[in-house]
């Protein structure tokens, strides 16, 4: 039972490492350190932060982290055989093609993406893992979304069942892996966007309302049910300061449950990351997985 | 522009069936001759009813059409051996593993979807072809969900922003490739289904309904929207009959389209079979594809 509405993600992170720290010692006690490999392009502040927390945490577990970093400038061509050579590498057990790319290779992050094999996949979005989503027939799935599941899960006692999920946003990392997830738990789904015309008239029906969308304090609390469950996925950077989609003091008198920001989702997506990290080692090795 | 309210899908297709006449003239020229295989497991009435519907079509517009039965008892591997065998046969350009199997190996239907490469993958089942579809780097699509993208396209003169879709159905066939192509368009879509509390709260919203239930004539015209555009995707079977999963003639007074069954998606579904089919034989020598 949770005894304040706010989520803390951290919390629920630090859950999450305290499982994986176990199965990382039976890894080891069968010799096998797992290795991700981040593969970065160019220089983004955004992207160095973020792969300095994963690989901050990894080491903390005892997880082989390298950083293949390559020039804003370089080929597609020389960019595909390097990401090549490090999948067909044994030793590493985990890829990341850190996004975004830079500019004059976005249109190809696909192609890029597909060079990895699903195996060591582990950011989930390769086509092959994404249509395996939607089969249900997946062993790894996007992170930010499995984190979400994961917090809705405990709130509602793994019973979802009939609620109204609103997903605002349709990225292919978040809104949509998320929404085929929500469907998976018997939520029935709507997925709003930019062109979506009247989003309150969605938003005040929503059970579990999942903010996606990148703009600062957008959800107010005469968009929202009372009683609804609001998770916020959005960070937008403004003056320094890290805002939600949510305005998080209007909204909290009104919800059952909110996730704030930063603190909230954030923690969750780098502990799943891990996880599948754990789950393609064990697959490599042909050694029984976790699917909880 | 429409005469009628009734969405003919005979005459859709019909205009589908010229332009695909065209290409396969086209490939004929160039000593191609696209070559579909369906490959078939046990006795179904229904599927033997598909199956014959496909092959008739697929004669008359100058492609040849194989089927492949196998008896209802066939082991897992001897089934996976064969479908392996026709998948690396050159000469077959399209493959159909038609469903569903019999029920001992129905819990495999994606292993033996996988056996089929991608760019034979005509009914656009195989776990990579779904990833592509959600990434939108796809070159063929599940054919029912085409159809009706087709009729909408159509009837709305190519555009649905900002409209309200509601998809009634989950399946992989069609509720949820269906729900990615609405929002490629630009609608707010929400998918309802068996768990689904309060039907009508959101039917009652849709500019654009989709039932594919299976329920006869489950959808009551209180359901609906005044001009609400509804499309049947459903077929119940009774006192061998065909009926839909719409009251249609209860709704007809207050709908701006509707389509009826039998009459209505179904024969689009079988166009858009041809048209995979020679999208992917156009690809598999290299030729330049129709994306339209």
């Amino acid at each position: 039972m949770h005894s304040s509405k706010i989520i803390n993600g951290t919390r629920y992170a630090e859950e999450i490492f305290t499982l994986l720290k176990e199965e990382i010692y039976t890894l080891k006690k069968l010799n096998i350190v797992p290795c991700i490999t981040a593969i970065m392009v160019g220089n983004n502040p955004s992207s160095d932060a973020y792969v300095k927390i994963k690989k901050t945490k990894a080491k903390d577990l005892g997880i082989e982290f390298r950083v293949l970093k390559f020039e804003e400038n370089i080929q597609l061509d020389e960019l595909s055989k390097s990401i090549a050579e490090v999948n067909k590498d044994s030793k590493i057990n985990g890829i990341i093609l850190q996004m975004p790319l830079p500019r004059h290779m976005s249109k190809d992050s696909h192609v890029l993406l597909d060079i990895i094999s699903p195996y060591k996949d582990i950011d989930a979005l390769t086509t092959y893992n994404i249509g395996a989503l939607i089969s249900d027939t997946h062993h790894v799935s996007p992170c930010t979304p499995q984190g979400i599941m994961y917090v809705l899960k405990k709130v509602f006692c793994d019973n979802m069942q009939g609620m109204n999920a609103v997903v605002i946003g349709r990225s292919k990392i978040v809104g949509l892996p998320l929404s085929h997830m929500l469907l998976r738990e018997n939520c029935t789904v709507s997925i709003l966007h930019s062109s979506t015309k009247d989003i309150t008239q969605h938003t005040k029906n929503a059970d579990i309302l999942i903010a996606a969308i990148g703009k600062k304090h957008f959800i107010k609390s005469h968009m929202i049910k009372e009683g609804a469950c609001v998770i916020d996925v959005g960070i937008t950077r403004y003056n320094s300061k890290l805002y939600g989609d949510v305005d998080f003091d209007d909204l909290y008198p009104k919800v059952s449950f909110i996730s704030p920001v930063p603190g909230g989702v954030g923690p969750m997506t780098v502990a799943f990351l891990i996880k599948n990290a754990i789950t393609l080692t064990k697959l490599q090795y042909n050694l029984p997985i976790n699917h909880n």
